[in-house]
């Protein structure tokens, strides 16, 4: 039924870049409520040390939250095995790695090359067992990174192919908001060639008000899988009053409106809206559609 | 050198939805910087009644400033044969007719259905003689309409057919901000298949978030002229806190990062912006790119 798949990233990518914490039954409240819209995979949180990014500290609570909702996918973030092993014991179905291709950014985010970085998810990847939880490598700073600028596009499909070995799935993302339409359908269908139907996400952020035709220009190119937030949620860090993810409400209406599936349900999003907001309400809220609201006589895709 | 042309309608659709009225000296100002920017056509004002659009009053002050900027094209709207005459009056080098698809819309906005508005733009050009202003008949409400919901397609392709035969060019718009990016590829293609180059102009609203998208949309399916205002001003009056035009800004930025070269200079575009702002300080100011700035190392097109 669903000719999209729309993965909410706002309770890890958006909250970890908020400059309030969100109390961990609103969390819990929001998660289950875009569960109840009709988004069937969360980005719940990240496994990494709370002393470094507080607003995670809560992810095993809220995971354990998370399994509890029927069809849900439980997607959780781990920077290194550490984080892996504590993301697979707190029973996540889909742990992802990001994997800088920006040399320098790579380096200052976790101190490790992105060739350590792959040495890294490689040995998660041995670890998990036949049972063990879906690994998705996702190339960030694919597109452009704040330290080092260009990053080149050779490079990331090195670092895809690679990851592509021994993850079940790749992903692309625009971490800080530099791709452009062009670029986006160039790199996907370079790294496409390369390692096939294992790259399958998108993750785009609106920081230059490009998101959704980025967005469209990847679907153009193929691509189903597409991570965003709930109102934009989360800023960017390297630009003040510059917004986050690219927007859930209307990355769900530009698909809807395209006639292309989602399996979300539109009031139920904007009562999800209300809760994340209760929850953060310093927070800027972005997004067009949950303002002017659906057109007139419009039809949700069959 | 432009591979994308851009009219900055700003001054016009822009203010005509404002709450606030910008002085005229600011309008003076900000025309002049967005020319300094590169905007090399510019929609300036519209000839309607003072005391139905009292932000328009200055119109014919205003194109005469616009007259004396070097290399501008200075375009004026027209709702009618009267307005047609004070637009020439003044010199306008382009006048442009809006000419509503939807019935509804067009009985309640000019009194005349779209047929008989059809037939006062071809008596504006039967008016305008040898050395007469370029005439551009705009479908407007094309992808939808707030009154009457669906606007069907046929109905925009047989308007537009109708202004081809005397109109020097015709754009399509979004008015309300319904449209989508395949709707868009659709109705621009079967328009482009009955007139040719005589289409030319796509102008959208990002009421909904999908500016960029529909521009994305409509620029590869051939579009490469386009209607944007400096901060998405104006908002929507039917959609409370949504914003009005796609922003120019952000458009700009989008083109330029895909190597689309649009003749326009970003710091001067920023400075041009913050006139505006200075003239309308209440108003909401739109667009991603003048928060975040240009990426590191960005490099304009050639």
């Amino acid at each position: 039924m669903r000719q999209v798949q729309i993965c909410e990233v706002g309770p890890r990518d958006g909250l970890q870049n908020a400059k309030q914490l969100m109390p961990t039954e609103t969390k819990k409240a929001w998660i289950s409520a875009l569960a109840a819209a009709g988004l069937n995979e969360i980005e719940v949180g990240s496994f990494v040390p709370p002393k470094l990014i507080p607003a995670m500290a809560d992810t095993g609570e809220i995971v354990k939250h998370a399994l509890a909702i029927p069809g849900l996918k439980v997607v959780a973030l781990a920077p290194n095995v550490k984080g892996f092993e504590r993301a697979r014991e707190a029973g996540a179905h889909k742990i992802t790695f990001p994997v800088s291709a920006s040399h320098q950014h790579s380096v200052s985010n976790v101190r490790m090359t992105p060739d350590q970085m792959v040495e890294e998810v490689r040995k998660a990847a041995q670890m998990r067992g036949a049972q063990g939880p879906e690994i998705e490598g996702a190339v960030s700073t694919a597109f452009g990174c704040t330290m080092q600028g260009n990053v080149p596009e050779d490079e990331v499909v090195r670092i895809a192919v690679k990851l592509a070995e021994f993850c079940d799935c790749v992903a692309l993302a625009d971490t800080v908001g530099y791709a452009n339409p062009v670029q986006v359908k160039r790199v996907f269908r370079r790294v496409k060639q390369e390692i096939g139907d294992k790259l399958e996400g998108a993750h785009f952020h609106n920081t230059r008000g490009l998101g959704l035709a980025n967005a469209l220009a990847a679907w153009e190119e193929g691509v189903r899988s597409f991570d965003s937030s709930m109102g934009g949620l989360g800023g960017c860090p390297f630009a003040p009053g510059a917004s986050g993810n690219v927007i859930t409400e209307d990355l769900v209406f530009m698909f809807e409106s395209m006639g292309v599936s989602t399996g979300i349900d539109f009031d139920k999003l904007l009562a999800a809206r209300k809760i994340m907001h209760g929850g953060v309400p310093d927070e800027p809220l972005y997004g067009h559609m949950a303002l002017a609201g659906l057109p007139k006589g419009f039809r949700a895709a069959a």
